[in-house]
């Protein structure tokens, strides 16, 4: 989709985080925005699970998953038109989501923030949401890695794991599997698995949150042996591997943080 | 403190996520459990921070900075006499906070899931609010490391600064400087200087979301040489260091993610 920036100086962008559920999930500053925005966008999934703040006057666009270009054109577009647009993200909107792709798209045009009033709201992000119903495995020094090679080489994803691996990170991978990419899971466990006991602690969360919510803990043997489909990874999951120091206790992941115990 | 667990089956423990700010940063969930509470444990600043939510018939059990382990084991007796408690911590309370601290307690005390009902609410954590507040920092892999060698030692801490800063992560330092720590923010700048150019975006976030904010962007050149002082780095301060990859435009920090824009 190409464009036209109409600029005008009364529209406002909320890229908002909406926490890794449903409207429960939101902050006061997060449901405002949507609230009081004449237009709503984001992939169709987030607009669902934000049903009951949607009213019938408000304009909704409702893009589907590779669309993000789009639909932050759609609601830089919008907004410059004088309309209070919320863009709308699962989790945070400064993880992996659209927050950086406004600002880019923004940049291109020469849009400053002098034209268009920009703010981004954060939210409980995946990791958070994850980490709380696996127990405690993100209490120290933690690497955030997705796993997905669509927009960074795989070279690059492994040699991040590789080096979050070497230096005792608890390591969190988004994106860890999808249709289209059955094997990295697996590579990226092989590669943890040269620095770390076979014992380290897994933890796999499914559906964070929302209907179908699933959390497995496990190890990294038997999460190397057993293979991801055991755990049902996928789009939307989250796996999070202990540091030389996590510890499963009573069907908790729990990473020390050092005190005296 | 020596407690002495009784056990009672009918006390719950909720381990409290307050976001960055206020109450308007808290989830639903998260509010409730502290509005449900017969008593609320925590740091007197993250108690006054909610102010507005405590009742008068509610217990408060406000200890001070250095007293994690003391509010952990009161919260947890007061839980086991009977009472529903909420232990509540700033931003995310499974990210260098006390959800670890509590299980670690259980743990050795024996108490497990079927004899004490503990939750997790997880909360929108400090490195969510800084990044929103600097514009898109976080947008790709990045890792979480703390300054903080009260509990670890910082050869390991250096070792992982050295690691992130290789393999190309944007980094998040946590606890960045205290009164007694005065040189492990430029150490931790000097590490990173050796892997990555002097315009690399760095973002100073100071008390974010609270009273007395304050968002500095500058780069690693220029906080290398006017030192930590200039952008009143203190005990409520995140650092965020931008990859290589990561640019300044219109006062924002803006980390690629990869889209073709």
């Amino acid at each position: 989709m190409s464009v036209k920036w109409k600029k005008h100086e009364k529209g406002s962008l909320s890229v908002v985080g909406l926490g890794p559920g449903g409207k429960e999930w939101m902050s006061e500053p997060a449901v405002h925005a949507v609230e009081k925005a004449h237009a709503v966008c984001g992939y169709k999934t987030y607009i669902n699970l934000i049903q009951e703040l949607i009213r019938p006057d408000q304009e909704i666009v409702q893009t589907g998953m590779t669309k993000e270009k789009d639909r932050c054109e759609k609601a830089i577009a919008l907004a410059l038109s004088g309309k209070d647009v919320a863009l709308v993200c699962s989790g945070d909107p400064g993880i992996y989501a659209l927050s950086g792709l406004v600002y880019e798209l923004l940049k291109k045009q020469g849009i400053t923030s002098k034209e268009l009033t920009v703010k981004v709201i954060p939210g409980i992000p995946a990791l958070s949401a994850c980490a709380a119903l696996l127990g405690a495995p993100l209490i120290h020094d933690f690497a955030v890695i997705s796993l997905s090679d669509l927009l960074t080489p795989w070279h690059s994803i492994e040699k991040r794991i590789e080096a979050a691996a070497t230096s005792d990170f608890v390591i969190v991978l988004y994106n860890p599997r999808s249709k289209k990419r059955r094997d990295h899971l697996p590579k990226a466990f092989n590669v943890i698995a040269k620095h770390r006991k076979g014992q380290t602690p897994v933890g796999i969360v499914n559906k964070a949150m929302r209907k179908g919510q699933e959390v497995h803990i496990t190890t990294l043997d038997e999460v190397r042996e057993s293979g991801p489909d055991t755990f049902n990874v996928g789009m939307q999951s989250l796996v999070i591997i202990g540091n030389s120091k996590s510890f499963i206790w009573d069907g908790k992941i729990i990473t020390p943080r050092g005190y005296e115990v």
